[in-house]
């Protein structure tokens, strides 16, 4: 019988127990493992250049596959760079089992240069740690980290991996091919009494508002949400920002809560019931002077129905089933946008993505203060996925539609990217190129940090005119994203008006592999 | 007289105490602060693109100017993306005032979606963390935060800045111009007797080595470290990586101790007192299985001269003023190699910048594994600092260099760069672009993680061979390293032989602004 060492018995594990993917960065203390990776076929080994690639990726693969992959990082500084998308990842409820490596035990002592305190980064993540002290007991750590992924809503789970315990043998590997069991906890239903009180609820007031996210931002919970709201006249928001929302046509569309505090509570205006499914009560973003954090109107009532972790879709039907047993949702019909003409603009350019998107997209939403117009210009698109970006952590759009785009190779993916967001992990097109992925990047790009200048006029940040203020300009030099694509192997093109993008966004959907198209959108006024 | 807001406080009382600069990517938290940059004069703000280019720039502008640059950072993810080069700089020393934004302590209990444990990640770099909670507390704590990190030997306080301390005004502006005082302890002085034991044990033994580093690293510690020498026949050498490294023509040159523990031990073979100042004992960069963690020959002596945040210099001269009171420094005659011919390799690319390196220039080594031949090519050209990767962390160097370059507007930078190195901070460009900083990039490109196959072999990390591991391989697409630097507005060309180097380094070197070199070297066989 084979004798593995600590990295192959980590890496089989979760590969027997279903992790099909590592996206990884690695360096000199996780080579033992970049070893074991080729001796475990069933767990697919995708290079980022940037950890920050690496986990948005490992996001975008748990969003779409509904399961978490490994990251493999380098020390404090990997899990570090790669700390901003684990964050995006955490606020998506994304499992993730989080491989780090470290300096064997004995060697920490000595304060070596890349010495760094693993654990106090990770613990900001508020996942587990765990990290293995043998070689005896990697294999169920890694089986107790991908439980501890997979715990409802889903968590970060990180595996700090001693290089003594990767490099050290003393496994006997296990040759009847039996896999170890993860026991993934059900997501945990909603007390029937609750839906019950909440039907009460609904059924003695006329002023009843909806407010669903998370799992209930797809099919079944938005069908539910529209029985509901058929049978009660209660209305319905989506979360700002959803983890997976589906959409398009033959599926109930509903506005989105806005991003400033004065839109949510006009939004919510009247409201005396606010019940809440699979997300939390509305909050602000960003607090603002003389503005409420809590984004609900005075003196409504609040309810939960279902918290983040919950079985929001199964409470969502139950109250259906109870409010509203004969309603049917009301579904969107197919009704694409006509094609528009002129120069690109803030309407023109979803606009277009409405009018020409693919059966089956996932379209990953990081376009921050340019894509207001998305959601209504995609409503009668083919049916698609939405992966917004949940933490608010900038960069994440492209490594996201990496992981989706493994997740799911036969769907074509469209990353929506505002051109600052874009600049933070712009090596994610060398690996989109590298595994040839079907994605189009569209940058949006204004050549500015807008949102910063929107945000600075609701703030009331300085004297001075956000307009001119040079921290928020990214022009001298203007960055040409064209350049930067195709010196990363990704094939690129430029539009300016309607027409362009129409014309390239067509090409490259129908072509296989990545390709950039650069939006040029005007600076926010 | 003026009220001034928190953000100006801050920035004010910084100003006024000599902070320079600050490098900043900022986010709506940070927004009355960058309001609060038009108000000070005093300070220039410098945007980086990516938070790991706006600490990496500050860990340069330390090295160079002798005195800490502000950060601005985003919240915890933006911490976390410059994290990795806060590590690198405290591992160099540099003193740093790292101002991260928050949410007003009112909205964090609602946990919006940017919430994040700022503490907890700043707390894995060890320095001091403060947080002031009102405005009337804010100049008192950017003075104590500044003195902190003036603490020999230098290091990283964070200030954490809530959005609503901020913008909350109530602090009258003081009109007389009159500085806080920023009381910057003397950096220790090593006692005397410590000196003369060590005297001693010099006098006493003829196989001793003298390993210096740190403050030491600097024209007057290399010429006490060569006087020792001379006077006692010691052998010397230079720490491995140094945070700055006087070099060239006119100083006493030595050998640096090598990367991996099998160099060290052969380097310090014989000596039976090894002896210590201004850096540690020496101790392995990486682990590896059945090789030491302590790299001081068995049975030998050791002792500390001065420890890293003493009086190096002080105690090295006091040192040779001892044992060798008649005796002058050995300093390297100017002598630079002549322009080698043909293609370029590990021994012409170097080879090339020592020929030509220009006068008072500052370079910044992050070559790692294809820069093994630097120190002894430049040994004999003009004068000039050399600027080391200290922490291990992989993508400072062109960062690095913008604080230089910003530090020191009169000198050329030359950023010596590894390919992979490179991506993690590729941003970094615009920022050069954009201040118009006089920085020569030659970007060492192999197409590889050269160092992880070297450390693979070192390891005996797996059966299969490095070479055509796909996850050290950064071919499938070749990157584009002139294409990447003109998008960022960087004049950029490609070198293959020696002649071409040559030709477009001078060329780069004469112009003013940015310039990009990739040189293309074969990969280690």
């Amino acid at each position: 019988m084979a004798v593995l060492n600590g990295a192959e018995s980590l890496l089989r594990t979760l590969g027997d127990a279903g992790v099909e993917v590592c996206f990884t960065n690695p360096g000199t203390t996780e080579l033992h493992l970049v070893g074991a990776l080729d001796t475990v076929p069933q767990m697919r080994a995708v290079l980022g250049l940037f950890e920050g690639v690496v986990t948005g990726a490992a996001d975008g693969y748990a969003r779409i596959a509904g399961k978490p992959a490994a990251t493999l990082l380098h020390l404090g500084p990997g899990l570090g760079h790669g700390l901003s998308n684990l964050h995006n990842a955490r606020r998506a409820n994304s499992p993730i089992v989080n491989i780090v490596g470290d300096h064997p035990r004995y060697h920490k002592p000595y304060d070596p240069p890349l010495e760094s305190d693993i654990e106090t980064v990770a613990r900001s993540l508020r996942g587990p740690i765990r990290r293995p002290e043998n070689v005896a007991g990697v294999s169920q750590d890694a089986i107790s980290a991908l439980t501890e992924a997979l715990e409802p809503p889903g968590q970060i789970a990180t595996l700090i991996m001693p290089a003594d315990v990767s490099w050290a043998d003393g496994v006997a590997a296990d040759g009847n091919g039996s896999r170890p069991t993860v026991l993934a906890r059900p997501v945990p239903a909603v007390n029937p009494a609750v839906v019950e009180r909440i039907a009460e609820v609904l059924r003695g007031s006329d002023d009843s508002t909806l407010v669903i996210g998370g799992t209930a931002a797809r099919a079944a919970g938005l069908c539910a949400a529209s029985r509901i709201a058929a049978g009660t006249g209660a209305r319905v928001f989506l979360e700002t920002y959803s983890s997976r929302l589906e959409h398009g046509a033959g599926l109930p569309s509903f506005q989105r809560l806005g991003f400033y505090p004065d839109q949510v509570l006009r939004q919510l205006e009247g409201a005396r019931q606010v019940i809440v499914a699979g997300t939390p009560m509305p909050v602000a973003f960003f607090a603002y002077p003389d503005q409420p954090s809590r984004l609900v109107p005075d003196g409504a009532q609040t309810h939960i129905l279902a918290e983040v972790g919950q079985d929001a879709v199964g409470a969502l039907t139950a109250l259906a089933d109870l409010v509203a047993p004969d309603r049917e949702p009301e579904v969107t019909g197919p009704n694409r946008p006509a094609l528009p003409a002129g120069p690109l603009t803030l309407e023109t350019w979803p606009t277009v993505i409405g009018a020409l998107l693919p059966e089956h997209a996932i379209v990953v939403d990081e376009t921050i203060s340019s894509g207001t117009g998305l959601i209504t210009a995609t409503a009668g698109a083919p049916r698609h996925d939405i992966l917004a970006m949940c933490g608010g952590a900038m960069g994440e759009g492209m490594p996201l539609a990496i992981g989706a785009a493994i997740a799911a190779p036969d769907r074509p993916v469209i990353a929506l990217e505002a051109d600052g967001c874009a600049i933070y992990t712009l090596s994610a097109l060398w690996t989109q190129a590298h595994e040839n992925l079907n994605i189009t990047n569209v940058i949006l790009n204004n050549r500015s940090y807008a949102i910063l200048r929107e945000e600075w006029q609701h703030l009331g940040a300085g004297a001075s005119d956000p307009h001119t203020n040079r921290l928020l300009d990214l022009t001298g030099p203007d960055i040409d994203f064209v350049g930067l694509a195709r010196a990363f192997g990704v094939p690129a093109s430029r539009a300016t008006t309607a027409e362009e993008l129409a014309e390239q966004f067509t090409r490259a959907i129908a072509e296989p592999g990545p390709h950039l198209i650069e939006a040029v959108i005007p600076p926010i006024a």
